[in-house]
């Protein structure tokens, strides 16, 4: 008789990766409890309605199914919008600031050979009713020590900013499919595509291309800063303005060395305002972790309030604590 | 703006509810691993086929969606046929006992106004490779253990056995879709609704008519052993022999104090054969957890072994251990 087979994308976790995978989890969450930030739970499964609310198309969830009544369901494919909608509905009358922390599972479709998981564990925090910019040092610096509690002092931040590529964009006439095609590109952090579609687009000169092209490759310490600002116009200063802004409050914090300036940013979910992160690891070869700032999404239950999250991917931080591990023996 | 409801049977855990589940969760994980029993996962996601080919009809996961290429997909509705299939996928060739553990959730069905969850927190243990009674004894060992762990020094634990009815009905000449309402309605543990199924039964006489009642009915101490074997029959006595040859080795064991016989358990899931356990609590109108053997589960997915396992009920833990600590105060 054969065996079962598993989905692409899934996996069994036997016991010596589990125990890891605990230790890692168990870590964080006391190092976030100690910070304030308690832990809460949302169900795995909501009404599809309520990541659309949160996300916008991009929050259509891939695997759904009707309930009883008839209603769309959906497994969750984010965990920062179950917890707006949360922090909306149970605590709307509340002053806030609210520390909420999480762990648990996000399930996404997965692209064949890609080695992609479709339930990914994820770990984090969300800040909800704390402004930038000192709300987002203290996330960044939570960050930092998080990386630090599992030993993944390699691991660097890139700090980037949600709404520096659809200003400019639309500073320079590129709108709708042209626009969003640059803006998926540079989501998949595809450089060379970003390259073509620019190159493709009649409606831009030789120069404006070359922004285009030298703003998604720039990223590096505070020295950027003026090289993005060389290359002109208001989207730039202005998103040049915030990240530096957001810089000196991180140095004050004595974690602006961890943090690497990425004017080529962009994440794929469609909530994000202002700073955006995503944490890369040597051992890794993709982010592992991100977040950002989302300040008009608690809006979009009902109860706005500034807010910005960070979550951290569980294998990925596995893989990396390995390496770091191998790295460390004599 | 509404708020964003939240699907029937579906609920957030806030802050301090949260910090109460995970020292549950803590506490039986550390338990378990104390005496041998690792952690292990399997995906929240498989193939609809492994869950029927693990418990048949009944193993219809109720949310089901396509994957990319066509492939039915499910969500777990058990953490055991995972768990077999695990094992013979992974371990084939290993010798055993396989002692594992395991805390997730587990997605079922709610019907309206019942106050069911869609999605449940099981936390268990499953040990493959050990025959009746020494495994079971083993179990109900540890079960006891971990009521204890959290303080449910009250909670009682029912021993019945899974064969029991399916051949007293065959006996009595009660087959088909008459034996299926009946075993159902033992399932639901609605007494009621099984006197009247034998009473619609014109193939039973009045004796067998009240067997089946009377049985139905029957729990308590050792001494029911003897009021079973005077109903008569080779089920009954069959039954009452295993039933007593476990409680022996349970009083070998200390615990036969915390177990109550009842002949008219029965467990819904398709795959338990000899002894199988309910646990309850006064606090709590359902019960807490369950389990039992599962000797011919493993084959099925192609590497036979001896086995038998128990989850219990997180939410409902909680529920109870709330009772207790309110009972425990001055």
């Amino acid at each position: 008789m054969s065996t079962q087979p598993l989905p692409t994308g899934t996996r069994d976790v036997l016991a010596e990766e589990m125990r890891e995978l605990r230790a890692i989890e168990t870590s964080l969450l006391a190092l976030f409890g100690a910070r304030g930030y308690e832990e809460v739970a949302t169900p795995t499964i909501e009404y599809q309605d309520a990541f659309a609310r949160g996300a916008g198309p991009e929050g259509t969830a891939t695997y759904r199914f009707l309930d009883e009544s008839g209603s769309v369901l959906a497994l969750r494919n984010d965990m920062t919008v179950p917890i707006a909608r949360l922090v909306a509905r149970r605590f709307a009358g509340a002053p806030g600031p609210f520390r909420l922390a999480y762990s648990g599972s996000v399930y996404r479709r997965v692209r064949p050979q890609r080695g992609q998981l479709r339930e990914m564990r994820q770990i984090g925090v969300e800040l909800i009713g704390a402004e930038a910019p000192a709300g987002t040092a203290e996330l960044v610096e939570l960050l930092v020590a998080s990386l630090d509690a599992i030993g993944l002092q390699r691991a660097v931040i890139g700090l980037g900013d949600a709404d520096l590529f659809p200003s400019l964009l639309g500073e320079l006439g590129v709108n709708g499919p042209a626009a969003d095609r640059i803006l998926e590109r540079l989501a998949d952090h595809d450089l060379v595509a970003i390259e073509d579609e620019a190159g493709d687009l009649a409606e831009l000169g030789e120069a404006e291309r070359a922004t285009i092209v030298a703003l998604s490759n720039l990223r590096g310490g505070p020295e950027v800063l003026d090289r993005a600002r060389a290359l002109g116009g208001p989207a730039i200063e202005r998103a040049s303005a915030t990240l530096a802004e957001t810089l000196e409050t991180l140095a004050a914090a004595g974690v602006a060395d961890r943090v690497q300036v990425d004017f080529g940013l962009l994440r794929d979910l469609g909530y994000y305002t202002g700073a955006i992160l995503e944490v890369y690891d040597p051992a890794v070869g993709e982010a592992i972790g991100g977040g950002g700032r989302y300040d008009d999404l608690l809006g979009r239950f009902g109860s706005p309030r500034p807010a910005a999250g960070f979550a951290l991917y569980l294998e990925r931080l596995h893989v990396a604590q390995a390496a770091e591990q191998e790295l460390g023996r004599p």
